[in-house]
C-alpha cells in the first residue's frame, strides 16, 4: 500500500511535491482552533495500518509543536503502521549546551518530546553546533539531507563570477565545499556576537577579488544582521551590490526588508521554510531521503 | 527546606499568592523569546534536591506549552527531586472521546505530555465531561480544587436576592449545590449547540422569581454566547440585569465587552486566569490543595 502523507498547516506546496515524488497517496487533515485557543485535529484519511509521514517544517515551532503532536498521537492510536516526521527546517537545535548554570538545553528537550511522538524524521541541513551528530539529540533515526549541491548549482547558473563569503570560522568547511564545487573563491567574515541582533564583522582583504559579485553564504539566514552588516562594508569598499544566499530563510521581524534596504541585490533560499525570497527547491533531495524510511 | 515556586510568565500575582499561603520560597526564572520565535529558559534559582512547582495556568495553551515543558525538563536535568505543576485553569479538557471517526483525543494526548514531565498536578475543576476522574486521563497524581464555595460565598454577599440560573443539564448538579449553599433558589437552561460560536436557549418558566436577580453560573466563559443569549431573554421578560458568575474566565475574543454589551450588570469569575471581570481569589484552596505534594 502506498504511504499517506499529510501536510500540517502552511506545508501544503511541500507536501505537494514530496507526493508527487514518492508517489505517494495524499492524506487529509482537518485541522481548526476553538475561540478559546485549543486546536481539534482530525485525520480525514484512514491511517490504519498504514505507513503515514506528517510534513511539518519547524521555523517558529512554539505554538506548532503542539498541534503536531496531537496529530502524531492520533494516527498512532488509530493504527498508523510508522508515523513519521518531515520537517525541512527543524527547530530548537541552537541550545545544545548550559552556558550559564540553569539553562534549559531545549536541543536535548524538544529531541525527547520529538522521539517519544515519530518513529523517524527527515530535515534539512539541521544547525549541529557542538554535536557532530543527530543521534546525539534523537533517540530515532534523523535522516539528514545537505542542501550545499543545490546552492554550487545556483552560483554556478546565476552568478558565475561570485566571490562566497562565509559568515564565520566555524561554517567555513561546508562553505568552502559550495564555492569550491561552483568553481569560485571563497573567504570568511569575522564576526563577533554582542547580542541576539547585534553582531560586529570584519572583513578580510579583498583587494584581489574587487571584480567579482560578493555571495554572501549562510544556513540560517534568521536576524540577518550579519549579512546586513556585511553588505554595508561591501558596498563601502566599492563592491557591486551582493546575493544573500541561505538555506534556511527565517527573516524574523524585518530582516527580509532590511536586506534589501542594505542593498542585496537578491535575496535567495530553500523552500525548507516560507518566504519572500526566491525559492530552490529541495523536495526531490528530502524525498529521496525518505523514501526507504516511509516504505 | 522550603520548597521553590517560580512563576510562569503571566503568572506572577497567583504566585505570589501561594509563596505567603505557603510559605514557600519564589524560584527565579528567566525567559525571552530568541527573534526567531524561539524561547530560551533559565532557572536561576539553584533547583538540586529541592521540591520545586511551575505556576502556569493553562488557557489559550499552544504557544506556552513548549515553553512549559521546557523548564519542566530543566528542572528536572538540575537535579529537583520534585517538580510540580500548579495550572489553576487547565486545558485541554474538552475533546476527551471520538466524536467522529478519526479524531485526536487531545486530553488524552496532553495528559500525557504533562505526565510525563511533572510528578503531580493541582488545578481548579477540571472541565470532566463524560470522564469521572483525572486519574482515567492522568498518569501521575492530580489535586483538584473546587471553586464552587467561593461562588456561594460570593452570592450570599453581593447577591442575597438571587435566582440562580445554571447553562445546562449537564452542570446541574454542582450549579444548584451553589445556589443551596447560598440559600437561593435555582433553575436551568435548556441548550442547543449548533457550532462553536452558535447556541440557542430555552428558559424555564420564570414567573414565580420576577423579582429575584438573575445569576447566570458557568465553569468556562468562553465565548459567553449562552450567557449572552440569555442576558437577551431575561431582559425581554422584564428581569433585572442579570450578573454572569463564571468559574474559569477565559473571554475568547470580545465576548467580555459582548456580554457588557447584552447588559450584563456585573461579571465576575476566579483568579485562575487574568481577565477584565472582577475576581475571586482561590489561590487559598490552590494552596492547601498543594501543601502535602509540594513538601
Amino acid at each position: 500500500m502506498k504511504p499517506l502523507l499529510f501536510a500540517m498547516p502552511g506545508n501544503e506546496d511541500f507536501t505537494g511535491r514530496l507526493i508527487a515524488a514518492l508517489g505517494a497517496e495524499p492524506g487529509s487533515l482537518e485541522m481548526r482552533r476553538f475561540p478559546d485557543g485549543e486546536t481539534y485535529v482530525r485525520l480525514a484519511s484512514d491511517v490504519d495500518g498504514r505507513s503515514t509521514a506528517f510534513v511539518c517544517t519547524l521555523d517558529r515551532p512554539n505554538d506548532k509543536t503542539l498541534p503536531l503532536l496531537f496529530t502524531a498521537h492520533a494516527a498512532r492510536d488509530l493504527g498508523a503502521s510508522r508515523v513519521g516526521l518531515v520537517a525541512p527546517y527543524l527547530g530548537y537545535m541552537r541550545q545544545d549546551k548550559r552556558f550559564r548554570p540553569g539553562e534549559a538545553i531545549t536541543s536535548s528537550a524538544f529531541g525527547s518530546l520529538l522521539s517519544s511522538s515519530f518513529d523517524w524524521i527527515v530535515t534539512v541541513d539541521p544547525h549541529l553546533h557542538r554535536r557532530t551528530s543527530m543521534s546525539e539529540i534523537y533517540a530515532i533515526p534523523v535522516a539528514v539531507c545537505h542542501a550545499a549541491p543545490k546552492l554550487s548549482a545556483w552560483i554556478r547558473e546565476h552568478a558565475p563570477n561570485a566571490l562566497v563569503i562565509g559568515p564565520d570560522v566555524e561554517s567555513e568547511q561546508w562553505v568552502s565545499t559550495v564555492a569550491a564545487d561552483a568553481g569560485v573563491p571563497c573567504v570568511t567574515l569575522e564576526k563577533t556576537r554582542r547580542g541576539d541582533r547585534d553582531v560586529e564583522i570584519k572583513l578580510p582583504d579583498l583587494e584581489a577579488w574587487r571584480s567579482r559579485t560578493p555571495v554572501l553564504v549562510d544556513d540560517i539566514i534568521s536576524s540577518g544582521r550579519t549579512m546586513e552588516v556585511a553588505i554595508r562594508h561591501l558596498s563601502e569598499l566599492g563592491f557591486s551590490p551582493p546575493i544573500c544566499l541561505g538555506i534556511h530563510g527565517l527573516f524574523a521581524d524585518d530582516a527580509f526588508e532590511r536586506l534589501e534596504a542594505a542593498g542585496a541585490s537578491s535575496i535567495v533560499c530553500t523552500n525548507t521554510v516560507s518566504h519572500k525570497a526566491t525559492a530552490l527547491d529541495v523536495s526531490d533531495i528530502v524525498a529521496k531521503a525518505m523514501s526507504s524510511l516511509v516504505q
